[in-house]
């Protein structure tokens, strides 16, 4: 296997452990043998658990004396619940390490040096680009930002509707859209909705699978407003994850309660998408196009100050695809550091 | 050259023949010598004119003898303004025929049958769904329903917003969306628009290159509504196509107005899109998605009689492209020969 196609096998592998490792890093990793065979895949572990390196590690055994390791994350060089993974993987007697990203945080920061000094060849810069705007995006942005990512998202008609006048809004999109939807929702930290949307729907917010059973991991479900919510909400059972409420209209005191979270969906209503893109709060936006106009009924975001076109929230379009008869469009910033307002 | 790739250049000429045909079909014909050279490409003229198998054979003078003819749509065996294709073919010594799709037209069907009676060996049905769902289904709609083929644009950030509450709407869509739009007025019939519309905006409608001339295929341009227009709108001019003042609310009125059209376009706004989708008159929908989120102003669609989910207007997703930074959406009715309401 070439380098190219085990930092592939890498970042599949970091996928699974989005959502699963905050406030760490989802890093994937892989040892190839001397040879060139796969030996080991690993991914980041639950806080408290070991780090990617050490799971490939531990699945190549005496396999990657002279081997090489490919990781996501620049391999850190931090003692803390878990032992540094450069050391990990001096011991291990790995000759070659690529990574993809370099690790922004001083304090874990400095493996490839100290991997260097023990003799190692070491290549940064690997797929940079994949990682980056891929499964380490959300930690990328707390790392830069100190919050996490928000991503919004819209599930509406063509001509933007997402419930007809009497309220209606099931369903709008189709099967694979509401698959696709829930299979995010087990890689997210938390969903955040209006007390609006908690009362009118009782959601549960839980990730199920298409065949109704729950994902292992479940986000967070947070409601924002004052209103509560009554003692026999579907919110508050405890098949999904943890509820937290925020009586506030500031989507900033949304972020504050999660300090843990890497990636938030803000999923509706109108007006709480509304404040979050006003306070320039929303670094992507997944809108979910259904095939169908309404010509009626509430629009999917409302921001109360917008007067003319120079107010518009302006995105940039990062990628689309179709699932099954609806099209998601996936909007990034327009500039990746600067803030969207 | 084989004949898939002489009917792919028969399809390409016969795009160019879209808005300038009507009311006849806009069809393209390919000849290939004896040899399987390309001899002549020809698509049919501006009525009175010759037809796109005449052109070709034209093109391909002595050529076409013993050669294969490729066209769009059967041979006709009409005599018109024009003489009969079928005839010419004979008369040319094409030794073969293949053609798309069958002529629905009771007075001009039969020509494959004619040719077969000289000696021709005849092939239909080759590359059928291209052309159907391409350059000739505005003709088929008519032969089909009586009728022209009617596309909605809307063109909006992914909440459906066309214009903020001070009625600024420029520039939602990119450059390339606009040019496409613009490319795409030079292949219709007509444009319709509102008197709300005409009377905020004051367009030309006409359809210009991205350079800012004037294609020499310019649509009719009708405005819908009982309020009469300024003398000096810009709707007056005498750059762009007709103008047609339909003073109704009646969407069929529009049609009714315009008996030799294939393809319209509806532009807007909002109420006008609404009546021709109230009255299951739109058999397309062109969505410009601009990567913005807008939060207030006028969503694309309006229909008063909405209530409930179940009133929504349901198409299929046909296609997705990106243009620029937008994604055009197309959706196609979900039966092509039923009502869609
Ligand atoms: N199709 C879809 O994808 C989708 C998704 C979500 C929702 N929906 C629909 O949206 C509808 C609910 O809309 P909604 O607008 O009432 O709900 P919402 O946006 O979920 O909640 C609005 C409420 O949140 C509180 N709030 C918190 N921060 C706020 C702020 N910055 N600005 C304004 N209000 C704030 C206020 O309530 P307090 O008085 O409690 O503070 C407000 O009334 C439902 O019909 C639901 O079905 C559809
Ligand atoms: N971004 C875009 O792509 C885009 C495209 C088009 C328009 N727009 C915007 O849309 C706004 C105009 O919206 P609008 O809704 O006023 O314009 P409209 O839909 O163009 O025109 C509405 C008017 O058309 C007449 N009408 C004809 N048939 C009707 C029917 N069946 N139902 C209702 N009215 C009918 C009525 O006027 P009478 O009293 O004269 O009969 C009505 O007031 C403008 O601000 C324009 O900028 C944006």
């Amino acid at each position: 296997m070439d380098i190219a196609a085990a930092m592939d096998r890498a970042v599949e592998a970091s996928y699974a452990a989005m959502g699963v490792s905050s406030p760490n890093p989802p890093v994937g990793a892989v040892i190839l043998a001397a040879d060139g065979t796969l030996a080991g895949v690993g991914a980041t572990q639950p806080p408290g658990g070991p780090h990617a390196e050490v799971m490939a590690l531990r699945a190549a055994g005496e396999a990657a004396r002279g081997g090489t390791a490919i990781v996501t994350l620049e391999p850190c060089n931090h003692t803390g619940r878990t032992g540094p993974c450069s050391q990990a993987l001096i011991e291990a007697g790995v000759a070659e390490v690529h990574y993809a990203v370099g690790d922004p945080n001083p304090v874990a920061a400095g493996g490839a040096d100290t991997l260097r000094a023990a003799g190692v060849r070491v290549t940064g810069g690997v797929a940079a680009d994949t990682v980056e705007n891929g499964p380490l995006r959300p930690w990328l942005t707390r790392q830069r930002l100190g919050r996490p990512m928000v991503t919004a998202k819209i599930a509406a008609g063509v001509d933007g509707r997402i419930a007809a006048p009497d309220g209606t809004s099931q369903w709008i999109t189709g099967p694979e859209a509401r698959d696709h939807a829930h299979r995010q929702r087990a890689h997210l930290d938390a969903i955040v909705i209006g007390t609006g949307t908690a009362l009118a729907d009782n959601p549960t917010l839980t990730a199920r699978t298409s065949a109704g059973g729950l994902y292992p991991q479940q986000p967070s479900r947070v409601v924002l407003g004052h209103r509560d919510l009554p003692a026999d909400a579907n919110l508050r059972d405890d098949t999904g994850g943890p509820l937290v409420l925020v009586r506030s209209h500031d989507p900033a005191d949304v972020l504050a309660a999660l300090p843990d979270a890497l990636w938030v969906l803000v999923e509706g209503g109108p007006h709480i998408l509304g404040a979050f893109f006003d306070a320039g709060l929303v670094d992507e936006v997944h809108a979910y196009v259904a095939p169908m106009v309404l010509g009626a009924g509430r629009s999917s975001v409302e921001i109360p100050g917008v007067i003319t076109l120079a107010d518009a929230k302006r995105f940039r379009t990062a990628h689309t695809t179709t699932l099954g008869d609806d099209v998601l469009i996936t909007l990034a910033r327009r500039s990746p550091t600067i803030r969207q307002d």
